[in-house]
């Protein structure tokens, strides 16, 4: 163990579980004597650059435990995707402050973001564990089986589908559910779980991972309403044409910091579809909701699991850090073999994690690309856990 | 008493608790001798046209309470308004299938079916009770302080709006969210049940109560931003110009059969707003969520208050239409005054509850229309309950 001050800071889009892994690190930290001052960022890199920091050693275990089962970043967040400048004068502040060990708690990005800094500190000389700790409910970092924030967002999504399927049922016609996943579609697929019986929604599934064409997703509704005379369609955000260009992007200019287009907080591409199947179907009642922010923030909505796996891969990363005295990487969730359901939380570099996102494998959707297989329930039904309301729902037997 | 057979069914948007005022008929009428056959018709007034009945007797105990905990409308719902030529196809199968109890589950237009029903009936000289059972999300039946399915989706909106200023304030800028109520604010207007601290969201509130001005909407949120730096607002789908014409009728044009704009389902208005603040205070980050159908269908969110008056109700319409032989009627919740929180269920007239809606009292609304009073906050919190989740909520001190 080297002796020094950890500063630690979230970035990216929040979610219900990520103060789960900054009460897990920072609790960890408590009990290490190598750890000197323990700094948070407020809105992650912003934070070190304007030196905007908190002593996250004053905050008392009853405030972070409270923390911890509060959604959204407790620190705040940021999405700003650092120049080699930036990182240069990053890495220039955490000298001054002494800091040895640096947690960054976020997606792909993030882990991009310690890498640099990590780089820069080697460069120099300068003896630094920089750790990245896995966040993102796209369920989208490589080298994990999934990701902290995931089921909780997951869990959401089933639910309200689950709820829409009812609201379908008594009033019919076509909804489509626009759901969070820019280039991996894990959360939309998440929609399948709702489904118990066969006739239950949802009837399709539109993934990013697969070429989306107007022309057949109107066959598809077509179809679903001959043999259901209803439609409840699950839609990730992300889905693009042949090019790779999302159907979205056609009729949206706005780019974040990462060049990327905006597909959150709008609701025109379930607006967009919901007028290309009243136009080409002739089916007068046709609704589109996005569900937006509400599937990372909403109170309440928590899988165990995902709240548990959280702060552990919080205590990993100091544990890997400062314990284990590695210089940089990641935390990787691992799934054991077989059953029950069990975990392991394992190191690995952090260049492995960083940039590039992972997708839904093949096995994972079904031939014609529109509906998920018995091989994605088997996989996501552990990490969301039951839905427990639902599971109380019933159905008058119509005699 | 009069000995015959009872007929009940559900009609317009579905709520959380509406199935709880059909177990409540149906097992109400379960003990009374009068009550021959029990029929449900599927689809509301659909299913008496087309002669599309169940056997609710045939339901047992056990599936009627779990449907009771069920969202959504478990006999199916319908939008449509009945004309004369339909009522009278209406009062014939009744009286063929010798129908004395007539229920019908639903909004004020269904108040209006059901009057209409009971002047054919008196016309032919046919005896029947037509009562309408309150169900609305929107809160805008007259005659009632308030109505069974309100409470609930408050209870939605409050929690989303609680986890949205979470999400807010680690982000940063505005963001809009879209409640429904077309033309009753009560909805929007319980987005300020989420506030605890002064600087909580919703920091702006705009109801269909009041005249909409885009200028005065962006300088309102040009203060906020200069007071919080970010802003979180709630605005009702049904916000209109100083000439009554909802701010979204300018950009759609669908129509339900009762010559209503489309304000549900779609993501245009949100979006609309948030174009015109980016565009007039070009401020980067503004996003817009639209609440829709998950504010009526959500699994498990229900305020407990709700689903208990939800029950009476229809067990009050039932007493009153069998063992009190009322001719006609609805329900109203009174509430009593004084704490406790406690509520009467009082018979009242169809026609004053029919067609017209009510609208949240002038003592509710600030003074500059963009904010609830602390006399609507009084009003609705025992109609919401507790936040749960929320409560236990908590920020970082950062010392």
């Amino acid at each position: 163990m080297k002796a020094g001050n950890m500063l630690i800071a979230q970035s990216g889009g929040p979610s219900m579980v990520i103060n789960q892994s900054l009460a897990g690190a920072v609790l960890a930290a408590h009990k290490l004597k190598a750890v000197g001052k323990i700094y948070g960022a407020l809105h992650g890199i912003q934070g070190i650059l304007d030196e905007n920091f908190i002593d996250l050693r004053q905050e008392s275990v009853a405030t972070l435990e409270a923390v911890a089962a509060t959604p959204s970043s407790a620190l705040g967040s940021v999405r700003r995707k650092p120049t080699p400048a930036d990182c240069q004068a990053i890495f220039k502040v955490l000298r001054k402050l002494d800091i040895r060990y640096f947690f960054y708690i976020g997606g792909n990005d993030s882990a991009e973001t310690a890498h640099i800094i990590n780089q820069e500190a080697r460069a120099e000389g300068y003896a630094i564990s920089c750790f990245h700790i896995p966040k993102t409910i796209d369920n989208d970092l490589r080298e994990s089986d999934h990701t902290p924030g995931y089921g909780s967002a997951a869990k959401f999504v089933a639910s309200a589908i689950k709820g829409d399927d009812l609201d379908n049922r008594a009033l019919g016609g076509v909804k489509i559910d626009v759901i969070m996943g820019r280039n991996a579609g894990f959360l939309t697929a998440a929609a399948a779980l709702a489904r118990t019986d066969a006739d239950d929604a949802p009837h399709l599934i539109y993934l990013p991972e697969r070429t989306f064409s107007m022309e057949q997703f109107v066959a598809d509704v077509k179809a679903v309403m001959k043999k259901h005379g209803r439609a409840v369609i699950a839609v990730s955000e992300g889905i693009a044409d042949a090019d790779g260009t999302p159907i979205l992007a056609k009729y949206t200019n706005e780019v974040d910091s990462h060049g990327n287009t905006q597909l959150s907080g709008t609701g025109a591409l379930g607006d967009l579809l919901a007028n290309e199947l009243k136009s080409k179907l002739n089916i007068k009642r046709v609704r589109a909701d996005t569900f937006g922010y509400l599937q990372r923030s909403f109170p309440g909505v928590i899988s165990e699991s995902d709240a548990a796996e959280a702060r552990q891969v919080g205590v990993a990363a100091v544990k890997a850090a400062v314990v284990d005295n590695m210089s940089s990487g990641s935390i990787a969730i691992k799934r054991n073999k077989g059953e029950p359901y069990a975990v392991t939380y394992e190191p690995v570099p952090l260049h492995k994690v960083a940039k590039e996102t992972r997708h839904m494998p093949a096995a994972y959707i079904n031939k014609a690309g529109n509906y998920v297989t018995k091989a994605f329930i088997e996989y996501a039904r552990p990490l969301v856990g039951p839905l427990p309301p639902c599971e109380r729902f019933a159905q008058l037997k119509k005699h």
